[in-house]
């Protein structure tokens, strides 16, 4: 390997999820022969978002603005409130564009084996939220593995003395998906949840 | 999605090999996560590489000084020249520590399709070097394929009328490989060059 920043980015670059120190050297080539289209931008853009990107103190969601830009529209439902494990799944759902209220991002499930307890949580600050008057309904958005399921009952339980309506996300069929390919578990709920045409 | 800052950065490390926008998505997640561990160091390693690395005039290595070390470094041999395609070759031979010569990029390989001529690529100035008195011998350690093969063969036919030997890299079974997961060419070929023990 040659000089110490090249080093450097490629050693940095390994450290991401989904690249190794064979793909961050590919990477790396590449950013080196897009030195003015790709390399600089991208070191600009990293050090502008680590500069100016903070977590909204109200939701926990990530924003150049505190609070975020969804918890400061007025056009979202304020009677609302989405609980989902972390920032990526605002995203995926913003992107499919299917919920108009607001959301709560936890920071994490609940984890015995990797010791994590409710205070590690935003569990207290969503249980301050719902106690709003304008907050009739939250929605548990976890993702559907045990620890995310654990997590979803204990935040309801924990919202079982307040006003608000807690729901969860349908179990089902995936759109598009085949069913020979989906798991026993997935197949039941979908049955057990089946509805009239 | 979110702020714009953001976006800019999921937008730019999407356009890495070997990220998708998901993973990018998810890069940006483990960044912002670690924003003083990684992404700080990340952006000013990237802009400091962009300033310092250039191309080396001699070699085409990437290097932070130009004539980069290897071509400045004494104790390598000035008589062998590894002819490579792309500088991720040059890192790949240093960390086999196998060879104590020189390097020489020619930045591709020939490819009728790609329209890539003998002329976008770096051999006059191999053909240059390969003139010179103190050189004896012109490894080519291109690709074992049908482009790096006849990129080769094309930089063969140019050295042909110098005084300098031409070699290219055996070909035969990978250390670790076995047998029956080997395609016919490369077994013949090691068949062919088989050494007497």
């Amino acid at each position: 390997m040659a000089a110490g920043d090249l080093d450097r980015v490629v050693n940095l670059l390994a450290r991401l999820p989904g690249l190794g120190p064979r793909s961050a050297r590919r990477a790396m080539l590449h950013l080196m022969q897009k030195r003015e289209a790709l390399m600089v931008p991208l070191a600009e853009a990293l050090a502008s978002a680590a500069r100016s990107v903070r977590t909204c103190s109200t939701c926990g969601n990530f924003d150049t603005v505190d609070p975020c830009s969804i918890c400061q529209d007025p056009r979202r439902d304020p009677t609302q409130i989405c609980v989902v494990e972390d920032v990526g799944d605002v995203w995926a759902l913003e992107r499919a564009a299917a919920f108009k209220g607001r959301y709560h991002v936890t920071g994490g499930v609940l984890s015995a084996l990797d010791g994590v307890g409710p205070e590690d949580l935003n569990i207290d600050s969503l249980v301050a939220r719902a106690a709003a008057p304008d907050v009739t309904e939250v929605i548990l958005a976890m993702n559907a593995t045990v620890d995310g399921q654990t997590t979803a009952h204990y935040i309801a339980d924990r919202l079982a003395g307040t006003q608000v309506s807690v729901s969860r996300l349908a179990h089902g069929v995936p759109v598009g998906g085949e069913l020979d390919y989906l798991d026993d578990g997935t197949l039941t709920q979908a049955l057990k949840a089946r509805q009239s045409l």
